[in-house]
């Protein structure tokens, strides 16, 4: 009953036009859109395979330094690797405040329960998504967000007036696409260490029920040893540790990542 | 029995040595940190009130433009309003890669059942930290992370060279403190909300079980309309809407925080 009530709130989702202002799903997210909607226990809400773009903030709005949606155009944006032309020729149209920004992968899937969210929220970890994070609302929809901590949010010019040189200009993109490489290797990270735990998941739910506790375990054990050594793909707890930021230096000693790590 | 186990986890944390950078709780942060930690159900794992920072890359690292705790150092960081003078002196002593950043408000806290973390999480995205989420550990251990999606990152000197002139410097450090302002007022919020949940869940849990569900719900949707109309601390999900940055254009038409607003 409760697994009908899933399928049917999928099928209606799915079905629905594309509300976002490209109005379809990034080519370098689709893989992984169409991965997990191809399992019936999950369901992708939202999705950007990452993006460089010239935000201009709004007169009333730009004293709040903010790029928000509502607030804001664009005046470029690009999903591949960013090219100096096209950056240049939007600052001409720039009247406003303009804000260069990089943005990485995000993605958001309905889960149909707390264990499928904490699967997928391992794998995102393991690949490098350390904002990640799982969300439960009033009526019991399990939403699991896939982040990172990866940006960069420079601002360039105020009241039209460009504040760097063209020097700096070309150095952030070199910067942002940087960025854009790496996001695009976590990606494919998070595909390959999803495929494999969907696989590993399946089979353990195979085996009769008294010992799926027993072989989820061993699932996630193995999964780590195995990814690191054959796939080379998913980073260990340890490497992980090494990619901490801002969340790394907590004022506190608790290893956040300790309690975390599934 | 499971109240006493969280209860003795607690006891053993908060026992220990703070192992950030720091050595202690920053200032504004800790009010709030007062406040949960004086609830039985709650116990704060690290957080940062929000700061401004110059990152040196080490030159190792310093191609892969990232940001990283143990692969940098710190030339400058305050957790008030930045002065121009210690960004200056401090630009004076770069060798590598400098990165000027802002970074928001982050907290993490161990909650003893997923409502708890649930609570916290509504009163999260309703102050405005819109990145935050729910992590639930292999042993069930349940994080939650109260995080923003504010940020700025700016390269400001490359192999040495600083690229940026002395106006741009004035104008980022104008920006990251109109930020840090909003931050500010986003951890007061934070508190004030959190406050008046607590008081509110607390009287919802003292009625008769059979009716707490029911409670629950009025408390939930009585605390949004109160806040916003007498409080005037909380964002409606309407005001929150317009809040919306990378998120909101998702690449399907999903209304994510209709989802999730608890």
């Amino acid at each position: 009953m409760v697994m009908a009530a899933f399928a049917r709130r999928k099928e209606q989702r799915l079905a629905r036009a594309d509300g976002s202002r490209k109005g379809s799903v990034d080519a370098r997210a689709a893989a992984v859109v169409e991965l997990l909607n191809g399992q019936a226990r999950f369901c992708t809400a939202s999705s950007c395979a990452g993006r460089v773009l010239l935000a201009q903030l709004l007169a009333a709005d730009a004293n709040r330094y903010e790029v928000q949606k509502k607030n804001c155009s664009w005046l470029m944006v690009t999903h591949e690797m960013c090219i100096k032309d096209d950056v240049m020729t939007a600052l001409e149209k720039a009247t406003g405040d303009i804000v260069f920004k990089f943005e990485p992968f995000v993605l958001h899937v309905l889960c149909e329960e707390l264990q499928d969210a904490q699967l997928l929220h391992s794998v995102a970890i393991n690949s490098g998504f350390r904002n990640s994070g799982i969300t439960v609302g009033r009526r019991g929809k399990i939403m699991m967000a896939v982040r990172s901590t990866h940006c960069l949010e420079v601002p360039l010019s105020h009241m039209g007036k460009l504040m760097v040189s063209e020097e700096y200009i070309e150095f952030l993109i070199h910067t942002a696409n940087q960025k854009m490489a790496e996001n695009m290797r976590r990606i494919d990270r998070f595909y390959n260490c999803l495929q494999l735990a969907l696989k590993t998941a399946v089979s353990a739910n195979n085996s009769p029920s008294e010992e799926r506790e027993k072989n989820h375990c061993v699932y996630v054990h193995r999964r780590k040893r195995k990814t690191i050594q054959k796939h080379g793909v998913c980073t260990s707890p340890k490497d992980h540790n090494k990619e901490l930021e801002h969340e790394d230096d907590p004022k506190s000693n608790v290893d956040i990542f300790g309690e975390i790590m599934v």
